[in-house]
């Protein structure tokens, strides 16, 4: 048993984007040497999300979309009188900055539809992304 | 310490249904050996989910409702264009295709009224429910 | 490798409430004696939830009227007839009972604004949190 840690970095570009990080998250587990066990990827930001889900370009205009509509920008918060993001923090701590996957044979144990996608809620930003691996 | 691996299927028989999976992933648990450290459940799919809650005949219609009015269907998507189910993606990636315990003295560590469910959001369907046991 | 478990507990004053128990997790962690893994806050409670989150007051008092805004009480839910907290249990299925932060060098691997909230939704009452820390 062993917990392996890595990370890579992200830019984004815009205010709401969602960025496919598949790639990246598969490439810490072949380092990890983990061939069964978990896989956390985790954002240490608070304006950030990460979901799972297809990566088809209408599907991601549709969370892109949704993400702006369920939290809406400017709806009147408190926190706007400080910092005009209250939106951007809500997105982030309702739908959560991290995901985990099973790893099994060296890879993700996913669907054929189930991506890892991090959803940027207050870009442009640079973005840092965790990976912990945890197995045998 | 171990990781250990486990899967069962489930068979859904509505678009959106509510099925208790808590009895199978107890049984993984006490396969695994592991007595105490975390149990994650994990759907490899795309259009469905995992809550954990009350397994109480109302409410589980109050989630069913509150799923499909929270991602009502026909609404426009832009991926209903090539397939008919962006809301069951939607509700699937905000919602989450996972949940973790704690694993305490060889069984959930749980509340009272805080089952596994999963959440069948684009049924009927055949679903697989891997289960991540890892500790000592 | 270890799994160390620990809990303790929080009292809440009011029905809605958030609370922030980043302290009581970094003691617990420490306690452990793990440099590196992932740490599980688990609420065996299916009438509150965690969010990870900036602590600064006017977000907090938004996060509370997000919750009773998106999960409103008495919208006439089945449950209600038989217990007067739909909405409690609707809110902390949906936002979920747990986060995972992955551990580094003894200590939360987090953003700065990025701590950890216990949402009561159903209070006031006594909440215990279960940590669970599995790492080297």
């Amino acid at each position: 048993m062993k917990a392996y840690q890595d990370e890579f970095e992200i830019e984004t570009t815009k205010r709401t984007e969602v960025v496919d990080i598949t790639d990246e998250v598969e490439e810490s587990i072949k380092k990890s040497g983990v061939k069964n066990g978990i896989c956390l990827i985790f954002l240490p930001h608070a304006t950030a999300a990460v979901i799972l889900e297809e990566n088809e370009s209408g599907l991601i205009r549709d969370i892109e979309r949704m993400v702006q509509e369920k939290f809406p920008r400017n709806a009147g918060y408190e926190h706007d009188r400080i910092d005009d993001n209250a939106d951007s923090h809500l997105g982030s701590g309702f739908i959560g900055q991290s995901r985990v996957y099973p790893v099994k044979n060296g890879k993700l144990l996913k669907g054929v539809w189930q991506n890892a996608l991090l959803v940027e809620l207050g870009g442009p930003r640079r973005r840092e992304v965790s990976v912990t691996v945890i197995g045998e």
